[in-house]
């Protein structure tokens, strides 16, 4: 037996690693690096530090540069775990907080220890249980959104009976439709929630309507509550606009019920997407989570979107699997195409595309839900 | 008396204006300005919309498009107020929700109509509100941080009294101090508020402690409670980390304490900062908000520090002034030019500056206090 070997997994457990990337000059790279470790940990001069301890363990380190592309680098940078609190605010906080207003770094990935992940939910669904609500076995699930915000409670509940007689899986809120006069949420939702259950029982599917959620945490705790009274099994809020910590605490209060993350207000150009809306939206508990498809109205690559699907579904610190759920100005005539691309552990989103059929919406709704389907046969 | 004019100010209380800064060709800009109202409203083709009501009240509207420079462009656009519902996260998602992923736009301002503003807090203490707190008439305020994060309570609260014996009028947490084992808020908030009381009754200062608060809403209620038992009168937060929606609710909760808002996280490249830190944070509460000084660590502009303190203290929509705060790797050495700069309705905030000089830090920051104090005497 060798002598007390230094415990080697346990130090690894005292750190995460934020990997960034930086535009800068090469012969400037090692100062820019030493400086990100400090806007990321204490913040002040190494030379103002006197206890010993802190040195040692609270302020980052540069673990590793590699020049990406000329002026442009990767930094890897381990983390005081311990500074985190084992809280998703300040665990954003510490990763991106001062840096996300310096013009020369992206957060481009992070990598966490076991012992701290196991502080956040991670999904309460994910690929499996969102499968299951939606008894779709062996291929992708569908899903279409109500737009647009401005119609009352009961037109948007008689295009959601549309909607989900065209076979739907999921049928999301616009993230636009909030708590506001002229479609306050609960008599939205109870309207919803009545014409999908309506349709569900004529075409035999199990067609889910999910609500947008806003407001602090006391309106999303009660909106939660009639929404579950309601029947709902899954949510839509935008962690961005929430508050990351508010995300986290439904998730946990609401262990039966799946949560669908959106994107809005993720300045995607600061923090890479697949880090942002793959890894960090399932870390806080997403089952699903949108993001803009290559090809649409966003500038996002087919590098970036591929990425983002392999951060949400692939094996990750004992997390559930999250969907991905591509949308974004995408049409029918697309879903061969990214049922390739992504594969069947995905939800195809189509709003718009769809609603633009107007007089013909179940038929392409249906249309729509059996190309799916004849996919998942091949 | 003229025959039924029309309600020229009922329909300006409608809509909110919008203004994007747009990087495109001039051939395509009119395309662009259609597609960012559309995104910014009902994002669905205008085709499939068949309401008349949603065409006239809820689709935005481009008011106005001017070139800035060659192939930069601002679009004025005009959202209806009712899409807003009056929430601080469904004003931001209406604003820049998912523009803010779309890599040729940024949010450069907006203008709100009154019956729209008065449904948010503004700062409950303002420029006036602090001036009396900190019994600062006719001077800049100034403010130190405590840090480096990983310090014990008893080391915090001891630095907290030196700086404190030093004349500033408020010292602040890092924002990197949350809730973490090695410090716990309710151990560093009392041990910091009692030793700069402490020194306090020594110097016969009005010195404030400003704790940073961190969590969901139901923990930072939680410290809020405790703060205020603790004789705190002023608090900080990052609402972009928190949410907004969970800052304007602690702010309309405590009418009687003053808030800080921190930067962190706002990705600044996206949202204009004149508008997130300036605007937006006074909109939904802060009393002060800080912002990183030109010239210092970060990318900001002079014209944009300019540009922000003003956004934070001019006249706007019935709410108080906010106290601008310039802080980011600032030294004593520049107090004079800053207070050129800013003006007395301003307060000074040097971390890291101060606490390099270590034994001598108590004269070093009197040394700060007494440059503000004669400058005021001008």
């Amino acid at each position: 037996m060798p002598a007390s070997p230094a415990p080697a997994t346990d130090a690894g457990e005292r750190r995460l690693v934020a990997v960034y990337h930086v535009r800068v000059e090469a012969a400037a790279i090692e100062a820019r690096a030493k400086a990100l470790v400090l806007e990321q940990s204490v913040e002040m001069p190494l030379e103002a530090i006197t206890e010993q301890r802190i040195l040692a363990e609270i302020v980052a380190r540069v673990e590793g540069i590699r020049e990406l592309a000329r002026g442009r680098f990767e930094v890897r940078v381990a983390l005081a775990a311990s500074t985190t609190g084992g809280e998703p605010g300040q665990l954003m906080n510490m990763l991106f907080g001062n840096s996300s207003i310096q013009e020369d770094v992206t957060l481009a990935d992070v990598e966490l220890p076991v012992s701290l992940a196991a502080r956040f939910p991670g999904p309460n669904s994910g690929v499996l249980g969102l499968r299951a609500l939606a008894r779709a076995e062996g291929r992708a699930m569908t899903c279409s959104a109500l737009k647009p915000q401005g119609l009352m409670p009961s037109a948007l509940a008689e295009l959601a009976g549309r909607l989900a007689l065209g076979g739907l899986d999921f049928i999301k809120d616009d993230h636009g439709l909030a708590d506001q006069a002229y479609s306050p949420f609960a008599a939205r939702v109870g309207a919803c929630a009545d014409a999908v259950a309506a349709a569900s029982r004529k075409t035999g599917r199990p067609t889910r309507y999910v609500p947008s959620l806003s407001g602090n945490l006391d309106a999303l705790r009660r909106q939660v509550a009639f929404a579950r009274e309601a029947g709902i099994e899954m949510v839509l809020l935008a962690p961005m606009i929430t508050g990351v910590a508010q995300f986290a605490t439904l998730v946990r209060e609401n262990p039966t019920l799946a949560f669908m993350a959106h994107p809005a207000l993720a300045g995607a150009s600061r923090l890479a997407p697949p880090l942002l809306l793959g890894k960090l939206f399932r870390l806080f508990g997403a089952d699903a989570t949108i993001f803009p498809n290559h090809g649409g109205r966003f500038g996002y690559s087919r590098e970036t979107c591929g990425a983002l699907a392999e951060a949400a579904r692939a094996p990750w610190l004992a997390k559930r699997p999250a969907v991905p759920v591509p949308a974004g100005g995408m049409t029918p005539e697309r879903v061969p195409e990214m049922l390739e691309f992504y594969g069947r552990d995905c939800m195809l989103l189509i709003g718009g595309g769809l609603l633009s059929a107007r007089e013909r919406l179940v038929e392409a709704t249906a249309a729509f839900t059996a190309l799916v389907e004849r996919h998942a046969r091949h």
